[in-house]
This record gives C-alpha cells, structure tokens and sequence, in this order.
C-alpha cells in the first residue's frame, strides 16, 4: 500500500473519550502536586483522592511530520483546590512556532494563554467555541464549570510538549480563582517570575515572528 | 507585539457556520454542473433554484505555514440528484502529502476517498465521528441524510487544494447512490478512467511515501 488507511474515530462527549484512537494518558492529583497555591486544601485533596484521575487525553497520532495532525479529546474533572479552578498543567509546544485548536464539546472552561513576554489572555470557552491558540503561547485549561470539561484538539505531530517552562518561572503569571459569585477572578501569582530577555529571545529566536 | 493574538471562534451547529472567522465561500447548484450523472435531473434542479447555496464553508486561516492550521465549517444541504446524493465537488490537496481533520457536528453524511492509485473507501459519519483524511487521498463529502450535514475541518495551512483531479479523470471511482431502502449504494462511475503510473507517481512523488 503507498498511502496510509483513513481512520475513523468516534468522539463520545459524555465520556470525554476518542474511540478507536492509539493513545490514552492520565494525570492523578497525586500528578499535579506543586501546582496550586493553596497547599493545605491540595492535601485535604490528596488525603481523599491522590490516585483518581483528575484529567485524561485519548488521541489519534498518524505521523510525525510537521505537516501532519494529531488529534484527541481531553477531559478534566470540576473542582477545586480552596478558591483555585482545577486545571491542565499546561505547556508550550517543544517547537515553539506549532498552533493548536481546541473546541470545546461540553462543560465551561477558560483557555489560559501566557506570551513569553508576560502577556496574559484568558478566552471563555463554552460548547461549540473554539481557541486558536497561536504559535508560542504557553496555555493551558482551567475547568470553571460543575461539570467534565470536554474538548477536542488537533496540532502538528511534530509540535512536542515542554512541560518545564512553566515551573521555571514559578507558575503561570495569574491563577484562575472563584470569584465567590458563581464566576471567576484572574489573580496575580506573587511566585511569577519574568522570563529575561534572553529567555525570550531563545523561545521565539526559533520561529519566525508573527505580526 | 511579538505574537499573535489568540482566536476565539463561535462554532453554530444549527446554521452551519463558523462565527468570528475570515473566510466565507459558496457554492450554488449552478457552480456544481457536470458532477452528477443524471443530467435531466440537474437541469430539473437548475430550473427550480440554479442560484441557491447547495454547500458553503466559513474558516479562519491564521497564517501560510506548513505548521500553522486553517479551521472552519462546512454546511451542505441535504438532497439527491435523480438517485445520487448531494456532494461537495472534492479535492486532493495542492501539497498531496497534507491531511484533513473532518469532525461531523450534524446530519449524516459519507467522506469519499480516492486514492491516486484508484482505491476507493467510504468512511460514514453521524454526529461526533471524525475522519482523519491521510495525506495523497482525494476526498469529497455526501449528505446522505435528510438534514444539513456540518462538519468542522482543520488541515495544515499551506495545503492547498487541486480541484482538477476529479475532472482529469471523469469524476470519483463510485457514485453515492440512494439505494431506495433508506440507506446508500455505491455504483461505479463508468466514465471514470484509471490514471496512468505515471500520474499515480507524479502525485505521490513530491511527498514522502507512509506506511
């Protein structure tokens, strides 16, 4: 055969699984230590449920190349850690110049977006809203809902995940906090550092700039 | 700025569009003559609306790069031709080693593939089935149900799309047939000829051959 089979895969919204996929990850509180402010409530967490999945992602990966697509759903339970949303660990793609669009199935969720440079964005994301999340953000998910957060994503198979830039500068600028009126409040996070210009020009140095 | 700006886009499932994009085309029932086989039909339906929208796709393509993605929403009107359903005219990508994403939000509809070589499949989608179009596969929609088929589509922004193809050689391998139980049918196109080895590897040639 000279071309790869067409794959058919079954997203099932209530579960927040992709059927017929090849990949399957979990990350357990127990995972997501150091990630919220609050230590002493994320213990109260840990005391009753380190082990239970607090967010999953199935995915299809047909290739490597730079042009082809990986896709998946991911699907992150609601709660919180005292005032804090739960929310995904969050990265920037190895590649620093690689998209990724998430569409989001069910649940209400906010797409916490952080610019090398410090700039924060914070997009609402409901069923059928989408995010273009452009090259060279930091982002992750934040469920702010009562219930699952569910949404399908697709990026470049050669995109890669680095998971360290956000504890090198202590956390993600603000954190994502009930607002005691049945909404949210981003607040500054005092361990944030900024990024030095060198770092920044390292990040985007990379990639070609984008107006 | 040194970034661009996140995107958020508004996915209507119930109009077919994609709300907040940058891109807008349709296609009216007089842009599709010469697809489909029964000819008195067409023109029947070229009587009644030549003007009227049959398909229409809204997107946002926020750059030309390889890694970056174009995203967006098809709306196709139900309907039969005679005994052939609705279809989009098709298209294998510019860059023939780029994929597609289709995610159906609703209706019911068939993704026909065509490979170079002559292969043909038939992938069904129902509401949250998605279809990974890999890379060298000419494709096409079909609205096989009796309601607007929507599907939501990402593929690499530098694709490209050849609509050519089908046209060179008499149309796609099968027609998408009513098969008069309330289900499909898939007939041969008898005007449809074989491409050459030598167009076959004119097409696969430029990309990397996948397993």
């Amino acid at each position: 055969m000279r071309v790869a089979e067409p794959r058919r895969c079954d997203v099932s919204v209530a579960t927040g699984f992709l059927v017929n996929g090849d990949g399957h990850y979990r990350k357990t509180y127990r995972d997501l230590a150091g990630l919220y402010a609050d230590a002493e409530a994320f213990a109260a967490i840990l005391a009753e449920k380190a082990d239970d999945v607090a967010y999953e992602v199935t995915s299809y990966t047909p290739g490597e190349k730079t042009s082809d697509l990986i896709m998946g759903v991911t699907r992150m339970e609601p709660g919180k850690v005292g005032r804090e949303f739960f929310l995904t660990r969050g990265h920037i793609h190895a590649k620093g110049d690689r998209p990724e669009i998430y569409h989001t199935l069910s649940g209400r969720g906010i797409m916490q977006l952080e610019s090398p440079g410090g700039e924060v964005r914070l997009v609402e994301m409901g069923p059928q809203q989408v995010c273009y999340v452009p090259p060279f953000w930091i982002h992750r998910s934040v469920n702010i809902g009562s219930q699952d957060l569910v949404m399908f994503f697709a990026y470049p198979a050669d995109s890669g995940q680095d998971y360290g830039i956000i504890e090198r500068s202590g956390g993600m600028r603000v954190r994502v906090m009930d607002n005691g009126k049945g909404g949210y409040v981003a607040e500054e996070n005092p361990a944030w550092r900024e990024r030095s210009p060198a770092d920044v020009e390292a990040i985007l140095g990379g990639g070609e700039m984008v107006a």
